[in-house]
């Protein structure tokens, strides 16, 4: 079968390859840079030097993936594409947009006879080895479709549809939160263990939890390797902590939905505080602090 | 070799059974409940029925491993045992104790030349078969000499010794307060799933996350399991959730380092008010807005 | 001087009712009941049973104040009054609008040169003798035509016009979410003395404090009364705790702005606790908990 | 009447200054710093230069008001009079003691029949001209011998006595983990205005705020002063924020007592952030995300 590529950075870049490399698929390419789009026929792939040339390619109805960073790109790439696709075709976005404007887009295709699905993916750089756990939305017909697709960029059963347009992202951008709260869970831990009264080998205990322990899993392992290679004090990293937006929205449906996310809401606040957000607040403390107790304050000068 | 055990529960039982069942090694296995006795003497161990009898069947220098309940009965036991024990035994505290009270209880045995030794131990009711996570902390001629006991009890490669005594009950209760940050993360996420807009099959979910994706555990495995056997909206449970102390000591100490805990704080404090707990701080609440807004609040006749 | 007031409820109705008795203005007032009407007009206000017959006895340009639940009914009003009124007239949206709406709002009115002004007001039950605090946005034309209504509205000097619209009600927003913050301060710290191992009498704690302490505050001379009403133990009253939209509001734009709010999660999140929404996790955590520990859950039969 | 005054420093040379201004009660005082005991006699106070004078210049019953740093200097002070004072005389700790120190205290000081109180005082550097707020706890004799200084130091009707030894730590300790939720709920509230995409003159709305409003309170009058000194921008001040212990111990008994203090959480490690506590977590967080993302990280060479 037949498939179109729009993206092909570190996310994108890597599913063509795999494609290319472990079925008989057919991948026309494209990408912005011209590289990016050599790389991809050295896999094997067919290469496009533009959306019109990439659509022109496939053969009807046609599925084209998108693999371009959520927000403006996404939206003037779907724009760009409604104007070339044709009733029956499928776009799927592949990348990491909020499941809100998935269904409102897919109600924007409609009356075109677009359809639109939603794949959610997870596995970072390890999936082009391991494959890509993929979290489906869309119309049974499209996920049909691209059924031989999803196969090979997974891992054995690694995908699942789960509902109409945005079910995917759902699920995905949950998977994500979930993720936040298990790092800062970990994050916590090793941050107790650096600070004990006494020296712990913290490659050791992520190596030692991954042996039967309770909180065995493949970030704990992901731990044993940081530490094996930055050393115990992960001296040469800095402790700025960029966030991709799901947690963000994550909280916001569950303010929306009044379910409680407090683990959630500890590690995005605490990813805004590496990034020294919240210092204005600290200020107004000390100086609450100044005006009533009189105690020193830290002025800019000193520090 | 030889070693005597105290405290034949879910945990202690099992653990005999492992050692008789994989090994050479000799238990004297000691509780005051004679069936749990019984049924340890049926795996394979030497029966005890009082403590005296334990340490008299045990040659010098002698292991006794005490796997009772923290607290008092782990207090009482000990000073029990401090007077039947003799210089260059080991009592090594397999249960969950609070670290600083092995720093303590360590000192309080020097003098008498009994040793001390503590051992957390991680995976619950699947260790009988698949090993327990140990980590130990203690003298080292005491965990040498605990060593082959450890070896069968661990998966391979599944214990260390991670310093004096205290050291392996600090990495253990920082082992269950990460648990519990990540239990709080999945839950958060399954609790927003049964909330969404569209029915998501939670079982898929858990299923699927652990094909491949960042956040797969051995947590989420238990997950898909758990949704299997109680169904999607786990209708039979009730959402009353104990805490069973690490959690707290963790928090605590964090707050003793100054060390910011956040995610684990909402994990606590999530079971507290699955508890209903916090009610009082409630009913506050409700009492201040009917005096500024006049907001209206349920009576207790009402409900 | 004359406006036109539209919703008089618990809020609405004392605001008329202050205006009538505190000044010379005229208000023309109107409700969809007409017992709120008759009791306006018994404040001496002129009594109006619709829109239309309100704008027709306003003088132009014309003030209208909006006093009515917000979302739904607030949007359908102005769309109504959208169509009654004209160039240089002005709609005051007093109620509690999210100040992204007052935004959309104000551009929506523009190309018909119907001005939109929002005053955020703080003040519950009590302004009616207080005053109203209020916390004014739009144009200067509008507040400087509102003034005198201002006035009279709140206490001494007590108003402020705060920007373009919008505003107000961001002002007032942030207002609410840092009192929801005040509150869950004061309710953790009443629910641990009453949790204390020995009596204490919250109602002189809460006296105590006003006179001279940091603490000291409006809610804190709040909590005596309710104490005093309630006693010790607020019996009568269920931990039931609704929110009415302005701390969700300011988390999401924290969120968006990356200003950690914990503060004031923890005080929405603990609303939604008391409400029980977060039930559903805590029977997942349960659920887990069984799996590996084997720790007995309740069942719903048992309970 | 008559009281002894140990530590002159900025509150205890206050009260001192109080007493002698405000009525014709005498204070013996005495501080290491001989300048400090000066300044008490320019008050009107007899200064002293050791402990043993300021013992010797008490009629019995005598009473001691310490007003030292907390922790070892307390315990030391107190283990000092222990050797001076007799039965019937009264040791009252005025400082920031954690409440369980003051119930162990008052039990060894029992034997010798040298009676305990504890006055928790609030109100900063205002006390002098306000008046502290004081919470006392111990038995009703010594409260009773202490009531004419209570008096004079409180404004009226400003103190009260809520129990045995403890009580009164145990109020004030409650009284500043409500402080520190009330703060950081302002220091939020102010820091998304100060992000605001218009500006907004915060000690306008702090001025504002004071006049009707809900969230009116002392430490709003304070954040008025504060940005009217410091400038909407606090641009001189450093947004490093200490704390003081109480908040802390009010956390580990609400874990203790299993109540929920979320806010408190939030408040307490707002502030440990503000110290770049914490950056040790988000230097793991760090890592993770490069091991599964390929994120890039900032390396220390780099920033």
């Amino acid at each position: 079968m037949q498939i179109g590529f729009v993206g092909l950075g570190k996310m994108g870049g890597n599913m063509v390859h795999r494609i290319e490399r472990d079925s008989d698929h057919e991948v026309v390419a494209f990408d912005p840079n011209p590289e990016a789009v050599a790389t991809a026929e050295g896999h094997g792939a067919v290469g496009a030097h533009s959306l019109e040339e990439l659509v022109s390619k496939l053969e009807k109805p046609r599925l084209v993936w998108l693999m371009v960073p959520s927000g403006k790109i996404t939206e003037d790439t779907i724009t760009a594409l409604t104007g070339l696709l044709e009733e029956g075709d499928t776009i799927v976005d592949g990348g990491n947009t909020n499941w809100h404007d998935d269904q409102r887009r897919s109600k924007e295709l409609e009356p075109k006879g677009i359809r639109y699905a939603d794949v959610g993916t997870s596995g970072g750089v390890w999936g082009l080895d391991v494959g890509y756990c993929m979290m489906a939305g869309g119309p049974d017909e499209s996920i049909a479709h691209l059924k031989p697709i999803l196969d090979v960029l997974a891992p054995p059963d690694g995908w699942r549809h789960f509902g109409a347009a945005g079910a995917g992202h759902f699920v995905k951008m949950v998977h994500n939160g979930v993720e936040y709260g298990m790092m800062q869970a970990y994050a916590e831990g090793f941050d107790l263990m650096h600070a004990a009264p006494f020296p712990i080998e913290l490659k050791e205990v992520a190596g030692l939890w991954n042996r039967g322990s309770v909180v065995r899993s493949w970030l704990c392992e992901l731990a044993e390797l940081a530490f094996e290679q930055e050393g115990n004090d992960l001296a040469r990293l800095v402790g700025y902590v960029d966030d991709s937006g799901e947690g963000r929205w994550m909280m916001n449906d569950g303010i929306e939905m009044a379910v409680p996310t407090p683990a959630l809401a500890a590690s995005l606040y605490a990813r805004f505080y590496s990034r020294k957000e919240g210092d204005y607040a600290a200020r107004v403390l000390a100086a609450l602090r100044n005006q009533f107790g009189g105690h020193a304050v830290k002025k800019v000068e000193e520090t």
